[in-house]
């Protein structure tokens, strides 16, 4: 049993109420609270020493990191963070500046967003350190955008540059907050999702939830400087493409709209944020799975994205 | 710098916004989202193998500790909750059947009061299972009860019985939900705070909040049988008293209201709740600290309550 499908087991008969609007299998729990024109956004995500940061990894990115995490969550889901609680758990020896320096770098990126940090709690894990964020937040109803509404035909479009985050992005990047609001805002997006398993490992929990499968272009994936990089320098790293598809938390936007709006969309963001690239990648089917297509045909791409518990 | 002095000087700066009506310092976090008639009850608490339970206790019992740790705190601030997410961090090589019994236990709680579980995630924590809860509740605005409204004068409550929790009652207890919700909403309670550091320690976060002191009766305080069996049983267990005052985890809720309302409210109590004690153990004063009275007179408390750092 690996994570997904111990997962997949546990959520399958969930307690649930009437304020439930969408419940586990999205980036967020979606939940109405009697908001005439919002409805709640409720996240958790942890990042844990050795797992997901190096013990020698500064303290102020460390702290960055694990906020930031459930931030591009909020901002997949179209939302506007409100408020986090810090759960810290700590071995008994701790080096109190070292904390100091993590909520340091948790308070920085949360006043850049307005999120306040309303509490949380220090506990014990004997052997190393584990922070874990809850937050909420707000998304306007009806404009929250899930991963289960992608149509065949729609249009596939990415944020940024993806591939070999874990060499140091992933300590430092930017949730894309104004991004996924203004996407919702003005367009109609079908589907959204953050990058965090992999492009091809979310694309996929988009394909699945809204029953659908996607034909990629190879040759319009963005890849990033340092996933070419890397492929130069060892023989034994990643293929760039491969590392695009496959390497973990890039939080880039992941999203699909309609086909008619793929180009008023792509120049109205070119004016609204000049500095991220974005990039239409390819297009949802009705047949089941990832293609890839370049200029020697289509194959299916089968190769999973990040997954924790099997690495 | 133990874990209360961290948490101080962490939570002295924190990032705050226009939602958050109570911050860090109180059992929830308490915000505003324009709901007219309600505030949101907004809580995280975790429990770690070794730490908060035995890896040899059953798993649905530590699933029922986890979520009941977080309603008990919803209980405190008068609130109903909502829904939860469960973070629960893992070795690589788990139990599944020990894991679908934590969440069995979880599940028969959260119908029990009906809480959605919205989500969560599955993480990696090599040496030990940790579970974390992160909660959201309603409460009706005006009525959230604090730690910080306590008054000199003011008749000191607490339910149920306490000390000895430790042998088993800290696997099993019942949130004091309705119990909670009926009080605020029938009396004007002044503070509130749920027992979980140990009568005197959580008695001392009122009054620190509330900048009082308190005279507590010694005969009034009601001793659970298992405080008094140990006592008897192990002569180098704590004398009863020092249990009921020092033991962490009871989970009754302790309050107070102006003296007024001392005997209507235990008159009340008794046809609402027959089958729970409720016990009137002393009064708020305007002298620092705790003093305890008996028959020959009055002294200080000096001891404190469960400390998770320090033990």
């Amino acid at each position: 049993v690996n994570e997904f499908e111990l997962i997949e087991k546990l959520t399958r008969s969930l307690p649930t109420n009437k304020s439930v609007v969408t419940g586990s299998g999205d980036d967020c729990a979606v939940l109405d609270l009697g908001l005439p024109d919002k409805l709640l956004l409720f996240k958790t995500d942890a990042v844990v020493e050795g797992v997901h940061f190096k013990s020698s990894a500064p303290p102020e990115k460390i702290g960055h990191k694990a906020l930031a995490r459930c931030l591009s969550d909020i901002a997949s889901m179209a939302g506007t963070p409100t408020a986090a609680l810090i759960t810290i758990a700590l071995p008994k020896t701790f080096d109190a500046g070292f904390i100091e320096g993590i909520y340091s770098g948790i308070s920085a990126l949360a006043r850049k967003h307005d999120v306040a940090i309303a509490g949380g709690e220090t506990t014990t894990n004997p052997e190393r350190i584990l922070i874990s964020v809850s937050m909420i937040g707000l998304a306007p109803r009806g404009k929250v955008a899930l991963r289960s509404g992608a149509e065949a035909g729609d249009a596939i479009f990415v944020t940024g540059e993806l591939g070999g985050s874990l060499a140091n992005r992933h300590l430092e990047f930017e949730p894309r907050l104004a991004e996924g609001r203004w996407l919702a805002e003005h367009f109609p997006i079908h589907a959204m999702i953050d990058v965090s398993d992999g492009l091809a490992g979310d694309l996929r929990h988009i394909l699945k939830a809204s029953r659908a499968g996607a034909e990629l272009l190879t040759t319009a994936i963005p890849i990033s400087r340092t996933a070419k990089l890397a492929s130069r320098a060892e023989s034994s790293a990643k293929p760039p493409l491969l590392a695009a598809l496959t390497d973990g938390e890039d939080f880039e936007l992941l999203f699909t709209v309609a086909a008619k709006h793929a180009v008023p969309l792509l120049d109205a963001w070119k004016i609204q944020f000049p500095k991220l690239k974005l990039t239409c990648i390819g297009k949802i089917t009705d047949r089941e799975g990832i293609t890839l297509r370049d200029k020697t045909g289509a194959r299916p791409f089968i190769a999973h994205g990040y997954e924790h518990f099997s690495k």
